[in-house]
């Protein structure tokens, strides 16, 4: 059996059963069809004063292009806590279309260590990964707009650093010309798409603690470079942090799923590693936190250059209480 | 009160009853949240036999910039029909996020005829102008990546005509050379994005009746055409169509949503009229006409032309049932 | 035997001798080589107050591709009113490298109707097309290297409609993208290439009467519009005219060359009939006109639509005294 | 007195009179007005019997932006010998269009140092920039071709290398995008124009002991490489060095001008030494060292890294007898 015959024979729980099993009531959920939830920003809040559970931090040395197994590690290392009786959740990374269509596959565990509804989380999911893209996709128009109306903001069209994102493998898009056909189309411009994992937006997304914070970061996103004195511009000069806001708003709710024995799994946030912190929005952890007494992560690789070096420092530099290690590989718990 | 503080006044009816004034039940939804859902594509395979209601059109004379009313008419009517206890439901394209963000605002009728929730329906509302972006730009990126492998098509890379698309008012990325950056990124091309309410795909999903047919749809693209004989290449020539259809199934599904009297409203696709038919899905409207007796639905402009000219005429070369015109400028239902 | 085979087998006269018999001295030649030269314009101007000869203006109707004979009757009308004792000039353009490596081939005559040395004069003969090119694209450079530093001109770098040109048949540098790989090359703009005789700066060589003139007119060159206002922005707003003569000044001068039967022959200027005038300069003609009792030219094509329509009527527009017509097809002197 | 004043209150002598100083007879020369010649390639064959005059190198440290003086030195070494009654001639480069309308200025020496005419050598000269921009761009031009009509080379057009030149300073043409506008203007292509000085085509040229040695190493330049196994291409295999050798048959002729004081003066050829050997033609240093006792030239700069690492290196390797060493700063003869 492969991974989706796997899948395809288990019937998931309703997605109330497992938020139950951590805390979270039904009026807490906004359902994406029966087995797929986020969770409410205002309960989010609400759950602020409540003690933390344990981190469990799931790394791995510098891999090789197999993988070495952190997502299975965590799922399976979830799965056991819950059955030996603990209250735990496990929290993980959304995977990007891109790589799914790509060599790589999907990211949402394999085997008997899976997360489920595992085709929706390989495809669209709830959303996250479409919103962050418009969102990024909006200022690269506002500010081109900007240009096209010279707007007083003196940016040098030639100093635009911000570039656009797509959720796809696409070479063709790294990099290119835009604004060609003429004074219609604006000014031309040397240009391109990052894959929107490794975008600033996914990274803001996934450190944001709520929707003020998320606004506030957005608006001091670099954007450019002024014309007289190679002065910094920034996202909020053109006033774009508020329309990124209300594009976001749903992406920043937790998404809960469960993995194939029932534990409840936040995966929320993507960001690569090669840019990012790589691992899944801190809200989600958070948010587990507060709701299981264990709650097992990973993050990033390249742990074999000590914690400090490499992704995982990101996870306690965000203020989480500091985690126990768990090594994927060999996996020394 | 502007449409926004009149459309939060409403407290919204839970969708399960939406459907189930029309007959759809809730084992047939898929919930987005409380107040959206999508019709499954086997209930409404299984509801094919019934027989259909009547069909209303409201459609209207070459506009004027402020628009002439259509939505507003389909609204209002759809809820004259409910008050008098007729069993009715509207059908509505679905908003585009580029003209949303841009001078001409949303799409969700106005005032006290609106469709609700209106934010969630002129943001990313259940997602469908994601997964259409997607799927599209999956096919551009197969096109070039054939290209760039040289797969054994023949295919001429400067006759390649598929362009990528994207939701947004973006004037910079009408039109731009691709693929610069030497060898690793491609081989430079000539291309564009088109906004998704503008793209085949678009146009291709609000005409499929199922997802084989879809599928069959899909294929048949037109991707460019070949080095020797100028032969149209096919988008099935390079195996594009099931991942395509993968990232299309849900985004068949029809949305169901509620004006603010309650009347259900299907607001599903949302092809622009001046390169494809102009209305609404035909999974939607077909499936309203199973479900209502009486169905009101809005297409195109431009029927001062007379019909056979204008985009209504798509709706009758569907295949429906003939429409009892409505015009909405002046109304003379 | 070809026309090569044909002119090589000639001794060309030296051409002192050839400008002797049209009554210019030695120390009017600036010689290249010893059957080229260039007359000073120091000399033409003396030569002003002459009367005039007569001009005989061989034209023809919308030609086949072959092409019908205007410059071999040219040529043979030359050499014919040579050989009954008058005396005679006759004025050609001079032609472009493009064409000559093209399919179309060299344009100094053929058969016994040539003009030699016909090799020199089909490739770089005296350097006007290379000196006409060269200031054409210092003006190029001036105008992006204003926009780069910021002059103060409001030029609008997406309404500068100055392109490049470039003597050779390519249509790769038809349409371009220049100023990319960052800021030290500038701004990226749309741009391309015409070929040197299809240029503006070779049809004001051709009209212009001396040095002072043609300053003057390449000052009112238009080069784009500006930001503000989309007024028109000149040459001389940029002070490139003066560079610009610079490099005309030997350009300007005409040149003698003789026909295979020792008839003096200005080859001087060769503008595009599609673009501009499409005869040889009138700075070439008018020394004629001051030299010889008969003075043969041709001009540009498409006569049948009546020589107010066409190119010949350039010729008696620019000043010169009505021309006898000489009709190659059927050439009915 | 500026450079201009001193150079035009001498009287140049017949260029004749200067080449008969090293016994050039008037018959080897093909004249370009009065004080400019080229001297035949079929006298030069001639003179290859004879024995060579002795080479004084003048060269230098790595420079200052001011520069040091190579080309004064060059001048007044070769003005001191004449004056002590050596027959002596000085071998220069040819400058650039470029830099003459750059900061930098022309290249023609300085003070009571200079070579003459100074204007037009600093100018066109006698064409042979044009001419090798020519060659190199028809180069260009046959290679778009021939991917155009898809002859049977295999070139992979992502790795074609040859670049386009043009005699001017002009930052915008360093990197651009060509064969925009859709196929009839062949495939969009990243490329880019090299200054002419910096071109391969003018260090063949420098390098060329004839017109056979001329075609041949042009017929070798590699052009890119092709599609299945990135084998170099080379321009014979298009066929392209015949037409090339045509357009550079008078460029590969050197030049004869005169010191302020009379002595012959070579200068023919300007290859930048960051890209090339950095010094004039060796056609015409070799034609000097038959032609008079004492031949005094400059190269490039760097000397003090050792003359093995520095451009004057090649000078020695290009098969002249062992020069002397000439620094010009300090000036140690």
């Amino acid at each position: 059996m492969n991974d989706l015959d796997i899948a395809r024979a288990i019937t998931p729980q309703p997605i109330d059963d497992i938020a139950e099993k951590i805390g979270i009531p039904a009026s807490a959920l906004v359902r994406y069809g029966e087995d797929k939830a986020k969770v409410t920003l205002d309960w989010i809040e609400g759950a602020n004063g409540r003690e933390n559970g344990r981190l469990i931090l799931v790394t791995a040395i510098t891999p090789t292009p197999a993988g070495e197994g952190k997502t299975t590690t965590t799922v399976g290392l979830g799965d056991g806590l819950s059955r030996i009786g603990k209250r735990t959740a496990i929290c993980l990374r959304e995977p990007s279309l891109g790589p799914c269509f790509g060599m790589k596959g999907g990211a949402a565990g394999g085997g008997y260590a899976q997360v489920i509804p595992m085709e929706d989380i390989n495809l669209h999911f709830t959303g996250d990964f479409h919103a962050i893209a418009a969102a990024n996709n909006l200022l690269a128009a506002l500010i081109d707009n900007a240009v096209y109306w010279r707007k007083d903001l003196g940016l040098d069209n030639r100093r635009i650093s911000w570039r656009r994102s797509v959720d796809m493998n696409d070479r063709s898009l790294r990099q290119l010309v835009t604004s060609l056909g003429g004074v219609p189309n604006g000014a031309p411009r040397e240009g391109g798409f990052d894959i929107t994992a490794a975008s600033e937006i996914m990274a803001i997304l996934c450190l944001a603690s709520d929707l003020n914070d998320l606004q506030r970061r957005l608006g001091n996103i670099i954007i450019g470079q002024d014309m007289e004195q190679r002065r910094f511009v920034h996202a909020r000069e053109i006033n774009a942090q508020g329309a990124m806001t209300a594009l976001l708003k749903d992406a920043l709710k937790p998404n809960l799923v469960q993995t194939l024995e029932g534990t409840p799994a936040f995966v929320h946030g993507g960001p690569f590693a090669n840019i990012a912190h790589g691992c899944n929005s801190l809200i989600a952890t958070k948010l587990a936190l507060k709701c299981a007494d264990f709650v097992v992560t990973e993050a990033g690789f390249g742990a074999d250059l000590g914690p400090k070096n490499s992704s995982i420092s990101n996870v306690v530099r965000a203020g989480l209480n500091p985690p126990r290690w768990c090594w994927s590989q060999p996996c020394g718990l």
